[in-house]
């Protein structure tokens, strides 16, 4: 348990006057707890009172790991025989005053927040996505050195990526090599890595076994974890006779992530650094084939606030860390995406990524 | 796109009164369409309509991998600056008569049910998951088919386990000796195995990096996919000097797995097999320590419908496939599991895993 970051939990729920957050397994979960678990079809629910209390709903047979991995000691358990309702009649008379009650949307299932609606009679849900956010934007000292460690062997899988691609070689290949390097050094990848020879006109485009031919464009996209925090990197290469345009759109786009880069400050909003990204790219004639928006937080998931998306005007603090990560996508043709990880610091923007930038034709 | 379980889903909403089915990526829709995707910060969501209509919400710039891979020709999306509930006012606008909605509990997470609610005023939410279990659980021919390949595999998979049994040996090699061999035979691991040579007394207990020892016991709980089908074995194996209580715990859980497996049959209720396997132990003296259901079923998940719990009245028919999996935990001692994988024929039980099931003994 990270009593820290519960007990300033707590604080914004009194703030808000909602009575408790209830929280599944999640990377929200893991902030505060450290427990990380699969969803299985046995609700399992946490509960963080505004007085900050901390329990959990649990299958019996799990006892004795939840509170060994998440510290919580306080547990309303349940037999399979009985089934998870048990469960939330025992939470419901040990905290009958939950009525208004925080959960993430993005994470939380209608299966426990049904039962939790139907034995504490919830008659206000709020999403705790974001106050929870707001907490694990900043990141702390310990946190950003971990992101660096796995920035840095992102790097250093994106360097087996370069040296194995070759003619004939499938993207899977590819794939497997990234992953044995990276686990033979502790980390894991934080998802599936997105090798694409071809289909590159697809932004979230998936490894085929389709070995690589002569112009291919390869997109390589990747994250490692180390301890809990990831990474994302992408870059682009170019096998000799690929489209002449596409080492073009590759300049346009390393001009967009350099652009977007520079414009990070303190109080900065997110929304203006996809502004810049976008212009850049717009200006040079693409803007209706960069589909998606300049970036995502990073932190314990691969995507998490503060999003750099138009229009956003969430500011930017020391401690916020997100991609940039501009692309452009011709159908037909193929596509670019270069994607770093940056930090935002007192002077501007780290980029804890730092492998070569620049769409490279590989030989 | 399988067109004739979405007819069937189509005919089970309109028997219930039920306008639509709306469906996140999930088991569930994998069954429906074959499309699998994990859930991001996006929604995406699948509409059935009671109509036989099928159409997506999803992220404009998925459009092309969600029509591809689903089949559903019918998006309604949206951009990374519209937001998710640009799309979900899209579908409002196209079916403005969905206010009686089912969706799957177990799968469907509060981000898209908002949505969809302010969207759409939905009034009424059931349940999609017992509606599309009654469909799921009768396995056809060809599902029966993976499931018997990926129970082959896990059989093939447990003697690499008792291959690889030797003193000194830690439990996370022995699972990537697994690993390696399930994969390069074109199948997956369908969960993490658990090769528990200590800490067995925790039905879930981990995989850790510490060495056997003399008088370990061993459980290995396995599973493999095939076709997106999958398995799910369980063997027990003592280490020589392993506490004799333990083989003599051993003996009855192998009587209990057997009484439990010979008592399945057409229009036997879910709850019968349970009290066989758990009547078993209590008469050994055990009952306390059988602390979870007999089993669970067995098809695109690892945990589906039927689930083998006391009380279920649920009736077994022919096609219905789930484990058959007691176990015994001795706080402090150690335990025992011995799971089996059956599929429910005109006859009684066909064992789909067919490894030694005895606790064995290994020098």
């Amino acid at each position: 348990m990270h009593i820290n970051r519960i007990e300033t939990l707590a604080a914004n729920l009194r703030q808000r006057g909602i009575s408790a957050a209830a929280v599944l397994p999640s990377a929200g979960l893991f902030y505060l707890t450290g427990m990380s678990a699969t969803l299985s079809e046995r609700p399992l629910l946490f509960v963080f009172t505004a007085a900050g209390e901390a329990m959990a709903v649990c299958p019996a047979f799990e006892a004795e790991r939840v509170r060994r991995d998440s510290g919580v000691l306080e547990l309303l358990t349940y037999t399979d025989e009985e089934g998870g309702a048990a469960g939330f009649a025992r939470l419901a008379a040990r905290l009958p005053q939950i009525k208004v009650v925080a959960m993430e949307f993005q994470a939380a299932r209608l299966l426990e927040y049904k039962l939790l609606e139907s034995a504490c009679g919830v008659t206000d849900l709020t999403d705790l996505r974001p106050i929870l956010a707001a907490q694990r934007m900043r990141k702390e000292p310990a946190e950003i050195n971990k992101l660096q460690q796995a920035a840095q062997l992102a790097d250093a899988a994106m360097a087996v990526v370069e040296r194995n691609i070759a003619l004939g070689v499938t993207e899977i290949q590819i794939a497997e090599a990234v992953e044995a390097y990276v686990k033979a050094r502790g980390g894991r990848m934080s998802f599936v890595s997105i090798i694409a020879g071809e289909r590159t006109a697809l932004p979230h485009a998936s490894t085929g076994s389709r070995p690589l031919h002569p112009g291919d464009v390869v997109v390589a996209d990747l994250g490692c974890v180390v301890d809990g925090y990831t990474s994302d990197i992408t870059r682009t290469f170019l096998l000799e006779g690929a489209p002449a345009q596409l080492e073009r759109i590759g300049a346009v786009v390393f001009e967009a992530n350099r652009l977007a880069s520079e414009a990070v400050g303190v109080n900065v909003e997110a929304g203006y650094i996809d502004d810049v990204a976008r212009e850049c790219i717009t200006q040079a004639g693409y803007g209706q084939f960069f589909t998606h928006r300049t970036g995502h937080g990073l932190g314990l998931e691969v995507h998490e606030e503060p999003y750099i998306v138009g229009g956003s005007k969430e500011r930017l603090q020391i401690g916020h860390t997100f991609t940039i990560e501009p692309g452009i996508y011709l159908p037909g043709v193929g596509g670019v995406r270069i994607e770093d990880d940056v930090c935002v610091t007192a002077t501007g923007a780290l980029s804890l990524t730092t492998y070569p930038r620049a769409v490279k034709v590989v030989k």
